[in-house]
Parts: C-alpha cells; sequence; structure tokens
C-alpha cells in the first residue's frame, strides 16, 4: 500500500545520495592517489599548525612572545603554500611588507602625534593616499607577478599602526613582539615546507616541460597514423593524439611556476638563478606547434579526403617526416629532462631535415608519378594530402624552433 | 682636472637614474591613463579604509564593537577586490567560513573542556586533522574555483579558537563581537565597491569576448591581405594582423572572470544566473579558429611562395571568403554585445557559406584554367595557394562553430 510506496521511494533516495556520495568520494580519492604528495601537503600544514599550537601551551616560550602567539598561528596558515617557491614567496613579502610598513606608520604616527588637534586628520589622510597608491601599484605587470602579496600585507599593517589608539613606545612595544611572532611562523613553515618531501616549483617546471614535449611528440605521430589509416578501427587511442591540448592550454600554469621557481633557493640540479624564464620560451615555442598539429589533426576528420590510393602516395613520405618529428621531440625532452646537450639531438634534427627534403621531393615528382600509376586521378583529389604534407613541413620547421629553444636553456 | 671629471660622471649618473625614473613613471601612468578605472579602483579602497577609520575614531560607535575593530580593518584590505564579483566572493567566504569554524570550534572546544586533562591533545589533534582536510580539499577543482578563500579562512579561525586559551563563555562574546565586526567591514566595502563605479566581472567578460571576436576578424582579413599583397609595402599593419594573439591567450582571464562573474547580483542587462559559462564555450570556439588563422598567417611568412600570377587566380575568391568570415564573426560580435539574434547574421552566414562553395569550384577549375591561361606553369606551383584556400575553408567551418556557440548565448 502507500507505506511500501514510501518506503521504496525513501530506499530510492538513500540509495541515489549514497551513489552522489560515494561518487564524489571516489573522485576526492582519485585526486590523492594520483598526486600522493598533495595529500602530504595537507598532513604538512596541519602538522606546522599543530607544532605552532604545541609551542603557544608551552608556559616559558608563552612568557616570551605573549598574547601575540596569534600571530604565529596566522602566519603559517596563510604562509604555507604547495610549493618551496610560493611558501618563500609569501614569507619574504609578509616580513618586508609588515617591517616596511611598521616603520612607515612608526613614524607618521609620532610626526601626527607632534601636531597635537591635526592628528586623527594626518593619520586617516595618510592612510587614504598610501592605501590608493598601493592598491594601483598592484596593476604595474612586475608588482602584480611578485609582490602582490606584500602589497596587501603593507597596506593591512600600516592601517593597524596607524588608526590604533596606542602612544608610540607601546606600539615599539608591539612591534616587537609582532616580528619575532611572525619570524618564529615563517621559521617553522620554511622548515617544514623545505624539510619534509618538498615540492619545488622549478622541478614542477621542468617536470611539466618535459612532460608536454613528450605529449606533443606522441600526438604528432598519432595524428599522422590517424589521418593515414585505411581501417578506422587500427586508428590510435583518441587519447593520444589529443595530447596536443594539454600543450596549448598550459600557458597561465607555466607563468605561474616560473614566477614561484625564482624564488627557490638552490636545489639539486637547480642553481639559484636557473634561467626559468627560458622554460616560458620553450613552452611558447612548443605552442607555436601544437597550434599546427591541431589544424593537422583536424584534417583528419575533415569531411572532403582524397581517395585512399592517392594518400598512399605520400604516405610512407609523411610517416616518416611525422615519426623524426616526433624523435626530434623526445631527444629535446630527454635534453631537457638531464640538463645535458647531447650529439644525438643533432643527428635527429639532421635525420628530420633530410626526411622532410624527401616529402619536398615526392610532393614536386606527385604529377609525373600519378601520371604513370594513376591516370584516372585528377590531380585535384591530391590536393588535400598536399594539405597535410605542407603542415608537416611547417611543423618541422616549428619543431626546430623548439629545438633552438632546448639548446639555449641547456647553455 | 679630476673634479671635472668627477662632476660630468656625477651628471651622467644623475641623468641616467633620471631618465629610469621618468621612464618607469611614464609606464605606471600609462596603465592609469588606458584604464582610469584602475585609479579609481585605488581610490576606493583608500576610501573604504578612511571610512571605517572614521568609524573607529568616533568614541560612541567604538565603544559599541570594542577593540576588535582591528577586524573591520582587516576584512576590508583583505575583501576589496577589482571586480563586484570578487568582493562578493571574497566577502561570502569570509563570513561563512568565519562562522562555520567559529562554531565548529565552540563546539570542540566545549567536548575537550569536559575531558579535563585530555583537552590540549584533543585540541591540537582536531586542529591538525582538520587543517589537513581542509587544505587537501583546496586540490578538488570546485572547491578551488569557488571556495579557495573561505577555506584558508576556515583553517585560520578554527586555530586561533582551538588555541586560544578563553573559556567558553568569554569566547562566545568575542565570536560576537567579532561576527559583528566583521559584518561592518564586509558591508562598508560592498557598499562603495557596488555604488562608486562599479566594475562587474560579467561585463568584462562580455566586452572581452566581443572585444576578441572583433580583433579576430580584423586579423583574419589581415592575413588574407598579407598573403595575396604584391607589393610588401601595402601590407597591413602588423598589428593588425597579430589581432589573433591576444584570442590565443585569453583562456586563463576568460576563466577567471567567469568564476567570479557567477557571484553578482542582476546588473545592467545581466541577469543573476546570466549563462557566463557560455561565454567560455564561445571563448573555446574562437580560440579553434585562431589556431587555423596562426597556420594561415605562418603561409604568408613561408618560404616557398606560389608565383604571383598563379595567387592571382585565387586571390578573387579567397578574398571573398576572408571578408565574409569576417563579416560573420563581427555580425556574431554584434549579437553577443546587444544580447539579441539578428536575421543579418543567417545572412551573413548564408553568404559566407556561398563564398565558401565558389572558391572550392575555383579550387576544383584550377587545372584547367591553368591549362588555358598559363599553359607553362606546372600545377605543382599551385599548391601553396591551395593550402591557404584549404585553410580559409577549415576556418569557415570554424567560424560557423562560433556563430553556434553565440546563437547558444543569444537564446
Amino acid at each position: 500500500g502507500a507505506a511500501a510506496r514510501a518506503w521504496a521511494w525513501l530506499l530510492a533516495r538513500v540509495a541515489m545520495v549514497w551513489s552522489t556520495v560515494a561518487g564524489s568520494a571516489r573522485k576526492v580519492w582519485r585526486i590523492g592517489a594520483d598526486d600522493p604528495r598533495k595529500a602530504v601537503h595537507g598532513l604538512k600544514v596541519g602538522l606546522s599548525l599543530a607544532l605552532v599550537s604545541v609551542f603557544y601551551y608551552t608556559r616559558p616560550l608563552y612568557d616570551g612572545v605573549g598574547g601575540a602567539a596569534m600571530w604565529a598561528i596566522m602566519t603559517v596558515v596563510v604562509v604555507f603554500e604547495y610549493t618551496v617557491g610560493g611558501s618563500v614567496y609569501k614569507s619574504f613579502n609578509r616580513a618586508v611588507a609588515t617591517a616596511s610598513a611598521g616603520v612607515l606608520a612608526l613614524g607618521v604616527h609620532w610626526v601626527a602625534g607632534k601636531t597635537g588637534e591635526l592628528e586623527p586628520y594626518i593619520l586617516t589622510g595618510s592612510l587614504f593616499l598610501l592605501a590608493a597608491a598601493a592598491t594601483f601599484s598592484r596593476f604595474i605587470p612586475t608588482v602584480k607577478a611578485r609582490f602582490d602579496y606584500g602589497v596587501t600585507i603593507f597596506i593591512l599593517t600600516y592601517s593597524l599602526v596607524a588608526v590604533s589608539g596606542y602612544r608610540v613606545d607601546q606600539l615599539a612595544a608591539l612591534a616587537q613582539q609582532r616580528v619575532s611572532t611572525i619570524a618564529i611562523g615563517i621559521f617553522m613553515c620554511l622548515a617544514v615546507s623545505v624539510f619534509i618531501c618538498p615540492v619545488w616549483a622549478g622541478q614542477e617546471l621542468h617536470l611539466l616541460t618535459t612532460r608536454n614535449m613528450d605529449k606533443l611528440a606522441d600526438a604528432l605521430e598519432a595524428c599522422v597514423d590517424d589521418y593515414f589509416a585505411e581501417d578506422p578501427a587500427a586508428r590510435p587511442a583518441q587519447a593520444k593524439s589529443d595530447g596536443y591540448k594539454c600543450v596549448l592550454n598550459s600557458k597561465a600554469s607555466e607563468d605561474a611556476q616560473a614566477n614561484l621557481a625564482r624564488w627557490e633557493p638552490a636545489h639539486g640540479r637547480f642553481a639559484f638563478r636557473h634561467p626559468y624564464t627560458q622554460y616560458g620560451k620553450v613552452g611558447a615555442a612548443m605552442r607555436a606547434c601544437a597550434y599546427c598539429v591541431e589544424a593537422l589533426s583536424s584534417c583528419a576528420g575533415a569531411e572532403v579526403q582524397a581517395p585512399e590510393h592517392v594518400k598512399r602516395l605520400l604516405h610512407d613520405a609523411c610517416a616518416r617526416v611525422g615519426a623524426r618529428c616526433a624523435r626530434v621531440l623526445r631527444e629535446a625532452s630527454r635534453s631537457v629532462a638531464t640538463m645535458k646537450s647531447y650529439s644525438a639531438l643533432d643527428f635527429a634534427v639532421a635525420d628530420m631535415n633530410t626526411a622532410v627534403h624527401e616529402l619536398q621531393g615526392d610532393m614536386r615528382s606527385l604529377p609525373s608519378m600519378l601520371a604513370v600509376k594513376l591516370a584516372d586521378t585528377s590531380l585535384m583529389d591530391t590536393m588535400p594530402v598536399f594539405t597535410v604534407a605542407s603542415l608537416l613541413v611547417e611543423i618541422s620547421a616549428r619543431v626546430e624552433a623548439v629545438v633552438d629553444s632546448v639548446d639555449a636553456l641547456a647553455t
């Protein structure tokens, strides 16, 4: 009856909610399983906060830094970032901005104190002007890239000190306390982030570049195979030929990581002033290459296709160019990965150029080949294949540009 | 003598420093002059801080909110963003995260208080677990896009309350005070950002899309003209044909603005739940088009070029397709800008398809035209022009995809 229906409805509801929850849980689990360092990062943040709070419970130390221990916790929460570069960037910005804004505010406070009645006007006016100027400075690209967080902290510290009702000597004691707690927070944060499973932005950028280069090589080969595959079932997996899309969309993360990497100390094979900006140029060269691969992959899906027997005429030459371009990219990726220049890379480039010359020769001799072998085929039918071949020639030129940028990185 | 040389050196130094400073100042001035709203934004932040600090100086009000006025200032500094959407996003996250973390921490504090000796262990342990879980949750894409700031504030509030040495009843009073000061800060911030020269993220996204579409149209026309220009001096300005590069690199800012725009209340012609995600699809369609325009522009700079008299055969048909594609893009941009669907857009698409059919006809009849007119030219010489023509056909298909996504936006 009605009770049974209601019960069934309830069961269905519960099952639905359960499957939604289980689905999300599986997704979240995948994020952690794919990159356990993300889960470790969570534990690291928990650990540093627990350390700071233990510090806070220990009486003798507590008496030393006073009630301002709050600032140590705040510092850890806002400064701790996924990469070491991010943590250093925020720590440096926080320390320098707090110190400079504090000193400036104390000075203005002292001057304003001498003027007597005008004090609130001077303080509020200077707050208005400084906040406006500092906020506007965030639109300057260099400031935005390197000191964005520092500007926020500068405004914050200046406002807190400027509007506080304390006398200057009280403020100086407060400032000294504040500086020591922030230093404790920063120290804890950097120690945990550098010594426990560190994630270096420089290394991430490095890995991203080599991984993208390998993906681009795979995608290039897959697209050529895809175009010439006679049997649709024999086509390579879509996932492989879609690899170039990662390259197309990686500009933002490359820029962000290059920005953070510049703050990192020397680590592993990365010196303090490793030429991180050069990775951006390699990335730009790879993207230029990926644009062409995109055009190539759209040829494989185009409506108007050359007949199979015409495709077969250029199949070998095109496949060779595709394979050699991919080999050059893989060698370049190995050169970036190991930070060495190999003669194998030069050989691969020479091989690629030979293959391109052969392809161009085949393209030139196409009309005579057609006249001999396939008299019934119009030359116009060969046009789509010709487009693919000329895209491959353009791609090889862009692959060479990638190699040039990689060489600049290696030296 | 030596004094004169030193003087000259000093003068040169001063002149150098002066020119550097003047150069930077000019750049900064340009940023403000190009978009005065950026300078206005600085003044708005200054104004809200000044208002909050005035509030703080007024005694009767001051007694009401107590020494916690610091939190009002902090809220204004960290919550005020360039766009209204950004400010609402941060305000909402700050308010909800502070309230939920505060309630949770009070509950845990109360439970821990009952256990007596175990209190510090329970508090530190819960802090560790919550901070780790919350930090990890930032890697979930939805949380990252919508609640990133909220997670920071959640951890911060929970730690501050959990490790504080206060009793629960003291904490409740503190919490009530804290909530009222944060509410004042948020109110001030939103009032200034909505009522004084508001910058809406939705509108920015809208403008970015239409501007990019116009740039793409200009670039497409310029690239075709560039390819067929017989006289290098007659080539269009580089700036115009480079417009497609803006389209290629706009994904990050589109995503960011679409994320912020969803927080905005209804304004002007934008309803509360305006389909902002659709702009992302229009942007993706435009980028697909821009990849092909990039390939086209590289044809103009290629080494191997068809002879001028061969180019001339397809010049008219290609220029017509280019111009009609550009017209379709401009009509689509007008349709997005005015949020209406025009029949002119459908006519433009039909015209474009006619032009494409004519071009395909010209491409097919090329061999016979050559046989009649230019018997001394090999068909192979026409191949580069053919590549350009087939790229134009592909571009017209992608322009139609842009129109489809625009139609989905208009309805």
